[in-house]
């Protein structure tokens, strides 16, 4: 048994509360070096009558790790614990302990790991309808453009060529002109990139946060889309950039203009006295090296009361029903676990969603963010599907990775982009091939999580990074991709009938053996639900037999590319068919 | 290279802030498997201008891995990075990033490992002073009755045999009385088990949180205690017992007689009306399964005000300089959180000690505890100077281990305790080997962190576990164990001499081969200042030569049990003779 490669460590990923019950343990192992591990667990004060042992299983598998989990419900919310690993090769076993490896199971628990109490407090329950949303991204500049009358002076021509600084005259009646269409489209949820009054086409250097941009419509305006919204069942996503404001915000610029004297000289982080920028560097901190947008000293007391001040009135007055957060992990945790208690006393349903693009563990832990945008995940599918610079094998692989990072709360509600406002569109990673980017979107929408859509994606929008991704909104229908359109209303239909595709449980069932063979099968259940998504993501075709030894009996949901399955009971197997760049999806129906 | 081995995952123990300005970065790998680590780092927005390529040191070890550490000050507060590891078998070089292993570090940082930002409001700076603190742990009850007139009824004997539940009448005043010997003994801080109005003897069933004990004295006796504490330079901690009340505590009795219409029912945890316990199970929860000690709620915003109320009183009025938190880690991490804020906003200099026995990463991340009660510490030290179970390689290796899991700044306040009310005296474990409990002792004070003595063992008290170990403090000096005390008094003062035993900085030199050799030598450090510590934990003598090769010079500054050392200029070599149970502690003059 290799046992540098035996990981646990209590608390985060490893053992927690998923709800106030249940407390799941886990444990890594080297891959397939262990036959068998089980949980031995019980109450530390009354070990010997309540200890019991608990086989575990391999929820998730990496390149190099064996990932085993279950689910343990303490008697008295308390648990001690240890794991008794058995080698695939030998048969030899150990016991794995907070001090170490040993040979023996003892008698007392004390030097065991301990989870030591479930505090329903504690518990990380982010809200429950996350799971079963759909989301949709809209770039309101982009959308529609609903109101002429709010155009800015210098508006472009609907539809052409976006740059950093050009405006098309998007604004919130174009969002309500076109709910019907996101309706239809099924998705349940928005997330808005932001909306309050600032310079830009992008709206990131906010100028007034309780103030919608008047080009985009006004304070009423926004309430009355979230309320049309939430008619259809769509909830609504703002998006806070907090992190820092734009060069207009009224206290920047006092502070620009009285220096250290000004009343609002310690709500930035100066550097150095005057504000200004020597050699592209300014002499305060900002997003990057912008100088136009000065970092906001999220530890001063003031600018604290004013920006939850600003979380709370969007939810209390507007109705919004959660936050995006723009460059989340550069603001402080202390700032963040307040904004959560604020958010959460106004609306325990809000979702709060992380933007960070790096493994975010000590900001899921209950006391931050709901989820983070995913792009870990993003990454892995774009590489496969897109780039294809990574096999099937490597993919799955990534994605276990993935599953055993987090706690499976944050799995669900993961937010899983495949694209956005700030990466070129997945049409155009996948080099205009549609039937790859069905592939991708198909798995963003079979996987565990909150899918996310890019406004236009569904209807062949391609582009590449800022300001490219950024085009207008197609609507003359003979101009958009209606055979797309019609794919994506089909799978976000079948996310939302099966929960199967909801669930956190998946497993791969095949990988394609060489670089060329883009073959993936996986399995998704909830309970005695169980779907089966069969794809192909290369060009060279590939048949498989897939061992079938309970003799279930698949049907078909929906196939492209010519996909075929086949029952073969005789073999007990499951035949697949697969053309390049193909998909079947499979229910089991006993 | 072992890729199973290596470990990294940003924020706690791996990437951490030191202080507002320094960033450490740490990786583990096998044992003795990379010869060489680099740290390559710089500012995500400034790569190609900012990046570097630091060395790494082997900073800690243990039976499996090595641990590396440097340490980076980034020029924006933000940090980029990756690892470059170099195998110790055939020079292969490979980078490690957070998306896993590759052959050849990019340009692109993208999929790099990230520290976002350093926000000074999230650094965790532990209070300055706990580093230099040597702690003397009181039991009151049994310290010195200083009043007579305070006794209990029922009081016995002082010197008597303890039992759960008998008084001596030991009180405040007996602390006052004393408060030179504590002094000359050279500690500077003293945690006071719990002071506060109880029925029992230890006073862990709090009937008033806002009143001491009458037994012990009154609030401004303790006042008074306080002050001439200060007047000493000795600090004051005092006991929160904060995770459970008494059963006397006039909430319980209330719920207990009022039942569901009390208005303190929610102020514990009721599983089932009426509060009873049915076949020794409570129908509530409590500490344990002890039907005496109702745990309190401490999600319920009366209950929260309440207990930080009394913790901002005893700093506020009486001006204590910390609390010591009993059952810390069955108490909600989110009621810590706002412990903190309320202390540190009344004493920013306050130390946070939890009582937690295990595993505390998730308490010590700058948000709920300075420090814990460093039980893995004092569990490796009695098994290998006490009980002699573990060999002097495991213990090096068990020391390493504990070095590895925080960040640095744990390591130089944790509470590094050999024993307590809880536990058997030290010279007990020690089998009354006296010579064997100064070596724990030396290690104990000559070790990073917070070393605490436990009132009594410095005069020979001896007791095994509850009640013998909280037996009356013995005052005839004919009948106290003076040559013991003076050897502490040469230790802490020793401490308190040299920086370097205080510092962060520890690396074994050498560790017995067998089983039977209890050789132990390490060296000390502080900027230029060494010391270095070779101690002898079993019977049989050992001789030994420690090589060179810059020449120093030793001198000795402390010795017992006939150990001796030699320059060995001629050999570059430092030679050590170690009888059985014998020390050395040398300083390098040059």
């Amino acid at each position: 048994m290799l046992l540098e490669a035996v990981y646990h460590r209590p608390k985060q990923n490893w053992s927690y509360a998923y709800d106030k019950q249940t407390v799941h343990l886990r444990i890594r192992t080297k891959k397939n070096d262990c036959i068998k591990v089980e949980a031995i667990a019980g109450d530390k004060y009354a070990w010997a009558f309540t200890m019991k042992s608990m086989e575990m299983r391999v929820f998730a598998q990496d390149s190099l790790y064996d990932y085993w989990e279950t689910t343990v419900v303490p008697p008295f919310r308390r648990l001690r614990y240890a794991f008794r690993l058995t080698d695939a090769s030998n048969g030899e076993q150990l016991i794995f302990i907070e001090s170490g490896f040993i040979k023996e199971l003892p008698e007392d628990p004390k030097n065991f790991f301990e989870y030591p109490f479930i505090n329903p407090v504690d518990v990380f329950e982010p809200p429950a309808w996350v799971k079963d949303a759909v989301f949709y991204q809209i770039f309101p500049e982009r959308f529609a453009n609903g109101d002429p009358s709010l155009n800015p002076a210098n508006v472009e021509k609907w539809g052409g060529k976006p740059t950093p600084s050009n405006f098309f005259g998007g604004d919130l009646q174009g969002v309500l002109d076109h709910l019907d269409y996101i309706a239809e489209l099924g998705v349940n949820a928005i997330y808005f990139t932001p909306v309050f009054e600032a310079t830009t086409n992008h709206k990131y250097d906010t100028h007034d946060y309780l103030k919608v941009d008047p080009h985009f419509g006004t304070n009423e305006k926004l309430k009355e889309l979230v309320a049309a919204c939430h008619e259809r069942g769509i909830r609504v996503l703002l998006d806070a950039v907090f992190n820092h404001s734009g060069r207009t915000f009224p206290p920047f610029v006092d502070a620009q203009k009285n220096g250290k004297d000004s009343k609002y000289a310690s709500w930035f982080h100066v550097r150095e006295w005057p504000l200004q920028v020597v050699d592209r560097v300014p002499s305060y901190e900002t997003f990057a090296f912008e100088p136009l947008m000065p970092k906001l000293n999220t530890e001063n007391p003031e600018v604290k009361e004013y920006l939850l001040q600003v979380a709370r009135y969007w939810i209390e007055e507007v109705g919004i029903d959660g936050w995006r957060l723009d460059v989340a992990n550069e603001v402080d945790h202390q700032f963040w676990r307040e904004f959560r208690q604020v958010v959460k006393g106004v609306n325990p349903e809000a979702y709060i969603l992380g933007e960070i693009w790096h493994d975010s563990i000590m900001w899921l832990q209950g006391d931050q963010f709901d989820a983070v945008m995913n792009y870990p995940f993003t990454n892995a599918v774009l590489d496969f599907f897109g780039h294809q610079t990574l096999s099937a094998q490597s993919f799955a692989d990534a994605i276990g990775k993935q599953l055993a990072a987090y706690p499976q709360q944050v799995t669900e509600t993961a937010f899983n982009l495949l694209d956005s406002h700030d990466t070129p569109r997945l049409l155009t990673i996948c080099e205009d091939n549609e039937a790859a980017m069905k592939l991708a979107a198909l798995f963003q929408l079979t996987y565990p999580g909150t899918p996310c859509i890019y406004y236009g994606d569904e209807i062949g929008l391609n582009g590449a990074g800022d300001p490219d991704c950024r085009k207008c909104m197609i609507w003359e229908s003979e101009k958009q991709n209606q055979e797309l359109l019609s794919f994506y209303k089909q799978v976000i239909a079948l996310r939302h009938s099966y929960k199967a595709l909801r669930s956190s449980d998946i497993s791969f069932l095949h990988t394609g053996a060489q670089e060329t063979d883009g073959t993936l099968v996986y399995e998704r259940r909830d309970g005695d639900e169980r779907l089966l998504i069969a794809l192909n993501a290369r060009k060279q075709a590939s048949k498989l037999e897939l061992a079938n030894s309970s003799g279930s009996s698949w049907t078909k949901l929906l196939t492209e590319g010519g996909a075929e399955h086949a029952n073969d009971q005789a073999a007990n197997a499951l035949s697949l068919s697969l053309p390049g760049f193909s998909f079947i999806v499979l229910k089991c129906e006993n």
